[in-house]
């Protein structure tokens, strides 16, 4: 996918250095981001075209800019990011990692006969700040990863959906209370788990959406501080050409850099639907419980050795390994609720912390659903004699009983 | 607004007796919840008419029961449900709670000429179960209880936008990290404080029609055992018509049975919404900082004594009781969330603990505001000759001038 | 217990009156917590003795103070504290409810002769603030609280360790990942509940111990302003007699005034507990899941109808109970953390938050253990048939078999 | 430090690779985690000398495998350990990672005239579980980690106790609810910086000593089953010679399994002190916010530009940096209680999930404290002109002037 065009001289600058210095070693870096470097380097890319336009910048420079850019997006520089997400501060040192490598980078596209300097901040950096540009960048990275979560979670509803189709007038034992209650349908049990899948597809997408509006031109706080007039539209405009996202500008941007809550309403919906997922591998652990001390309802396929001593074990390891995939994806809007509470008045410096959390978060929710579909999900087979032993004294007749006898009557009638 | 009708004797029955006997003594009652019990009253309500629609309930018990319903609803026996919101199992005990007192209340709405029994379970309880009357009630709480904190928000956005009117052209010092930056608008901040109002409004109006789906009619496990054919849509318009609220059935009933995240979205919300709230309080606490050794940016209204020792001492009191209110707020987010994914594979058992933590932390959200709102935002008042002060140098006109001399050049000169 | 002397006369003064206008009319009040009252009035009780000791105080003033805070401590004048936990600001409100009502109420108790004004501030608070009187009564009650949750589960410790005497012998088959695996003891698992409960038990006193260090004396962030030399080791050697809590002064009291975690470490504890208790809860619902459907290993007392419309029905309403008060206790460490984390450089302001989310949290978890051992642990049954039927096929032999014949040839002999 | 010996060819066998196909492609891996294979490999390196000393291994196999384990505790061969952290299931896919790769290098430590199957079940896995293996040695990598926490804050303490000498007598406003209060000590600040920092550095002390309690030698669920009588001891008492640790067997085995709450323990320990650290880097941020239009109280160390748009601007980038830190390390706690809280009868199964959230959390706040101290502590320096300044008039006259004439006059006179 990505060119390698990685080399071992860092581009780097002076800001980044610094920052290297002052951070930790250890840690999530901004390599380990691709989608997010990608982003970073359209947000460049629209900047040098809008400052172009506005005549802020000449042609050559811009276009320079712009293929530095595209050779960042598709990944070919990944190594030249070596900073923490988490780095210094909010996201200045980032913002200017990436001006000081495309600044670097825009020199090998030059023509070559020219022979001009092109700055991080002067030319690259140009009517932005870290303000409006960090942020915009992390719409973009969030919002295409809202969408990847809820493209694996239509994939999911489908697979539930296949299930509870195959097994159609298939019924059960439902239990209240883990207390054997009424008969009940397995193909709705599968409905509903697909309908839970779809509800959280649509709370990503509609989250997605949110991530659209976009504060960049905003500049400092909001103010447009150092852009033109018209630079706003021009850029957004642009970056939505260069993502292919409907993106539009902020329409009170002294409250896109106040209040952080938006991110925290996606990091929400991840935590809601990582616990619905893990309440429904619960499920499956429990009903697949045996082999034979055990519910034993339902068998999932078999897929590796489940125990280093006793030969011949199977344990349900997809549903126990998305069940502790979920307490970390919790955990991250958890993270992010704190990162949106503390602030200052004027912005909420925290975003970086946000990123650090709530999108390896997202990834590993994206990742974990396809291995849930494939592993378990579309392999869950019913054991229709074990359901039928099981229901052998569910309470729907006693209910209608009671319609006619009275509920007391019946219930002292049970009474053993 | 209730009549006062309470009597001494206790009109519950067996059930309600074992529960109280099997709870502790303390802790949340259903009779601090007079809004829950009207909106169980009014499902009762309206299955007392739905089930003589059905042929199942003759005219005579079924109007007594209504009419005890209209009694229960109107508050006049509130000291008739002792019972713990979380009391004992899942809703069950406070289903009968409310059958037993409607059941009998009614007896006194019988013609003095007539003898009948009204049965707790037989009666009131016909065509239901406390798996789909309980989250119906609680659905008609919530739903109610989520505009009403959208009310006090739209109020809030109010007084906020008045105070940007108010400002119009007025400047001050942004700062980010803390830091002296550029010069903002006082008016965009408070546009901004107004536009997250409203923002969190739209959410829980949101949040309210989607709990106007009700499971009502599912009885057991949504499978609608014990209920006649065309149950549902009758139980549900009644009930819409008693209400007032657009409800409509649950399409996939096991769905709702066995997911309950619809709670956790709301109490997301509300979480959200009380750490934006904390943390623009404490943007007022800070600002307000002084009067000698702090920022005294803006003046809030005097209220009360500050200090047993210090006489004279005034302090931001009402940002700081927001602040304090918003952890309990957002901690009621975390019950609910864990309330959410510990289930079963056909319910989820927990939603009195939802209602427990939920309920009061909407109506603290509701309480706060209006203070918030009168005793505090109402009554910020800048500190013109301050604003001017702090605005010695804030770095807007080196931003110009590095648009000309760059970055660098600007940079150097300003190392002292 | 308590003399009930409340009249209906309010005796609180102005800043009472003021806070109750500058608060919502909803939420927990000071009398709603007796025991924390109780403590305040321990700490003005021992102020008015330190107080005459040191001269600041005469004989009659400081006897009247102390007999009105005896009739406070004992309960007698709840309703004379009408204010919200969550009031205005830090606990300054509520030190000066205590103050004004002691004051008037110690009127009563001059000589019949005797005319002397008593004055809330000047007399009943000399040589405190509510910096350092109220958290002193806030540790004071809380680690009354621990020790009353350790006293439980002691408790409950005693109740599995009958019941692994009880089953000594027995045997059951153990899971892992909810597949079968080898026999286990059933002495053993419940001797593994009260391991538990005693670790849960020892820190709950530990964290006692540590909240008998208190910053009484401190003033005003620690200074002392405002009382003598000598104040602070006689006002606590006096409120460790009253208490009977074995109280020492602060080392550090910057670090006291600045630093909260202490409060956190107790409500992480009680999480903890909870948390443990959910799942032990839990295990004992899947456990005794049937009568036909389930497991049914167990089978736990009969305390209730189980269901409005299944007659005869039984649930483990008492596990259900402790698992849906667990949320609201761990929500509270949620609280606790966050008001912990929110301060200023010289003080935490947030101590009434702390009280009103862990005071109620503790008293839960107080309340529902003694429940939980006398309605479900005492009468656990083990079902020795249905033990005996799960374990058909434990793997204990297949790893015996192993050793000899190595993993592999016995693995691919279990493949059917 | 580490021999590289690492080497493209795969040496892990069947299981691994199963168990690499049925996860997904991203996250956290064991090669991740470097200190974690480590205690992974002494503990197969302390089995092997039991089981040798026990008759159960020959002496040749067993040094091999000894020598195998040194190899890869070194870090050697780190590539070979691909798996997820959180893989699939509980920790037997880890525990054969380590067996498979051991066994197969254990082949090349034979003699080389001796040809002898090393079997990874057999011999590598003799006398073990992945019950008593694993979480054995996930104990030994966080007691490690938790004195590692705890000697940086130790340098934390030292770091503040030298401002404290260095600011004796120097005295600032101190201030409650953010305003102006009285007189207090710069010593007496830092001082409880450090106070506060030496009681974290106990708490994981006291938390890394419980954590050296191991359940190795129970094998499946504490039963022993499968490892000979005195088994128990001898390993454990060769693992504390090769790991150094004062490590003990678990006096209750069947509650080491059941009960995961001690990993909680040491989770919200780290919870707590990320906390605390927070807010004493929100202290900084805000005093030393400014220059012009803010508190201006101290100057941090000026590390790198603060600003991509605005030259000549300083943040206070690593308190920021630490603030941002400390939610993930907050949120790993939240994790581990939910890790903690959902399990089985018998087992915990949460283990991989619990060394996946808690092991990075501790090694970042490992490694920001350290920065903390050098980019930040070391160089605060106090604005003595501007503490003068700010401190023009404190309560501390007024306070003494009250206890002359009362607080009501005083308060009266302060009236403007």
């Amino acid at each position: 996918m990505s060119e390698r065009i990685d080399t071992e001289t860092p581009m780097w600058g002076k800001v980044t250095s610094l920052a290297l210095q002052n951070s930790p070693a250890h840690g999530l870096r901004l390599w380990d981001l691709p989608e997010f470097i990608r982003a970073f380097a359209e947000v460049k890319h629209a900047a040098a075209h809008a400052n172009r336009t506005m005549g802020l910048l000449d042609d050559t420079r811009a276009s320079a800019i712009a293929d530095a850019a595209v050779d960042v997006a598709r990944g070919g520089l990944l190594r030249q990011f070596p900073l923490r997400v988490v780095a210094t501060g909010g996201g200045t040192a980032t913002n200017m990692n990436v001006n000081e490598v495309l600044a670097a980078r825009a020199g090998r596209h030059l023509p070559a006969d020219v022979s001009l300097d092109i700055h991080p901040n002067d030319h690259v950096n140009r009517s932005q700040s870290s303000n409006d540009a960090y942020p915009t960048a992390v719409k973009i990275l969030l919002s295409r990863q809202a969408l990847d979560v809820a493209a694996a979670l239509r994939d999911l509803a489908g697979s539930f959906r296949r299930q509870a189709e195959r097994h159609d007038g298939l019924r059960r034992l439902g239990r209240t209370a883990w207390q054997d209650a009424v008969m009940v349908s397995v193909s709705d049990m599968h409905e509903a788990h697909a309908t839970a899948a779809d509800r959280f597809a649509a709370q990503f997408e509609a989250a997605a959406q949110t991530l659209h509006v976009v504060p960049l031109g905003g500049t400092v706080l909001g103010t447009g501080v150092g852009a033109p007039d018209g630079f706003t539209q021009s850029v957004v405009e642009q970056l939505a050409g260069i993502t292919g996202l409907p993106l539009t500008p902020s329409a009170c941007p002294a409250d896109a850099f106040a209040h952080a809550d938006g991110y925290a309403t996606l990091a929400d919906i991840a935590a809601r639907c990582a616990a619905i997922l893990a309440k429904q591998c619960e499920d499956l652990r429990i009903l697949s419980s045996g082999p034979n001390g055990g519910l034993s309802e339902i068998k999932l396929p078999t897929l590796q050795p489940g125990s280093s001593i006793m030969p011949g074990k199977v344990n349900p390891v997809v549903p126990t390994m998305v069940i502790q995939a979920s307490f970390s994806i919790r955990a991250a809007a958890t993270a992010v609720g704190m990162a949106v509470v503390v602030g200052e008045p004027d912005i909420n410096p925290n975003t970086p912390a946000v990123v650090a959390s709530l999108s390896p978060a997202l990834t590993e929710l994206a990742a974990v659903i396809p291995v849930f579909i494939d592993k378990c999900v579309d392999g869950i087979a019913w054991n229709r004699e074990r359901l039928a032993a099981l229901a052998a004294r569910p309470f729907d007749s006693l209910i209608t009983e009671a319609e006619e006898a009275g509920y007391d009557v019946v219930a002292d009638s049970t009474v053993s």
